[in-house]
């Protein structure tokens, strides 16, 4: 829809800037590549706009990321440095999430994930970014680490204009209904089907 | 698939280093958002890994896409400067191509698109780039613009280790075929649905 035209203009009594600028709660769904990395791309136009980035990985080991992560990160200096675009914040839970880092301790990673969320909680409430990627937050969703219902009506009543994308697999019902846009990426064809590797510059 | 592990290993005679290394024809298609967002975040990742990016354009007014260029570019500039990442060119059809604006002249959409795919070709001849991201390009071969055969057989028939990445709807069946990855975003839900606008950082 590149000419942003609606199918429906809605008797809802708002302005269409009002309507343009609505706060968008975003889900990557389905089997295929691309959830997260369409998550990304968004994150390129939003620092184009100079939004503030949040990046939030729920994944183990983020290893096979680091692409993103050092692209997005180096946009981020390019801000800090010349004032273009806006800042990038990328925090992944892998054996701990970078503002409690607490080396020794046996790592929960069911724990971990709900502090994860508390702390994005917070920062939704502190309008702190104007878009999150919670990367892969539908599998603590999915094994019952995080309450989705919580997590719901939290995102439903944040404050202000934040967008929030949030990507994996098998997303619950309840946040596909809360949601304002959901894009399935399905697999029509898949190299790794007849044997192929995965390839850095690709997978990761 | 974030271990990339293969599900059949084939009996091809083929080195892991080989398969891994197989430079891969990629297809973004389906009616949703994310074809598009999803190729250049998978330029992200290659920027990372330090190869030659080169993004196409087959888009008759770009405006709307301008945040990941202004930010890809960014990335280009941070190569430049500091040997991080690897070089970026973008490309856009507009009102013609960059490496041949004649101002003036009437401009022939088919013929633009024409000559775009001779310059990609060229370059593919010469291994210019390693990630190619033709955008958009499934129109003008869905229109006939551009002979769906040819392309396929100069894909197919590329020399060395470059990765394509074609988005867009429609995608012709023969360049389905050809592709070793297929990717369909369909359309679960959409804001436009109910009426909202496009909106900047969301929607370009």
């Amino acid at each position: 829809m590149p000419q942003g035209k609606p199918e429906n203009v809605p008797d809802d009594g708002l302005t269409t800037r009002q309507r343009r600028n609505r706060p968008l709660l975003i889900v990557h769904t389905g089997e295929m590549k691309g959830k997260s990395t369409a998550a990304f791309g968004l994150a390129l136009r939003g620092w184009n706009q100079g939004w503030s980035i949040g990046v939030f990985q729920f994944v183990k080991s983020a290893r096979w990321k680091v692409g993103e992560e050092v692209a997005l990160l180096a946009l981020g200096e390019v801000h800090r440095d010349t004032g273009r675009g806006g800042p990038v914040e990328w925090h992944k839970m892998g054996s701990g999430w970078s503002w409690s880092r607490r080396p020794g301790t046996e790592v929960d990673h069911a724990e971990a994930a709900r502090e994860g969320w508390r702390e994005i909680a917070r920062r939704l409430g502190e309008q702190r970014h104007t878009l999150y990627v919670l990367d892969e937050f539908t599998y603590p969703l999915k094994w019952g680490w995080v309450d989705t219902t919580e997590v719901v009506e939290t995102l439903v009543a944040r404050p202000g204009n934040q967008h929030v994308v949030i990507t994996g697999r098998d997303a619950p019902e309840a946040l596909v209904e809360a949601a304002d846009l959901v894009a399935r990426m399905t697999k029509v064809k898949h190299p790794m089907d007849t044997g192929a590797k995965g390839q850095k510059g690709i997978e990761w």
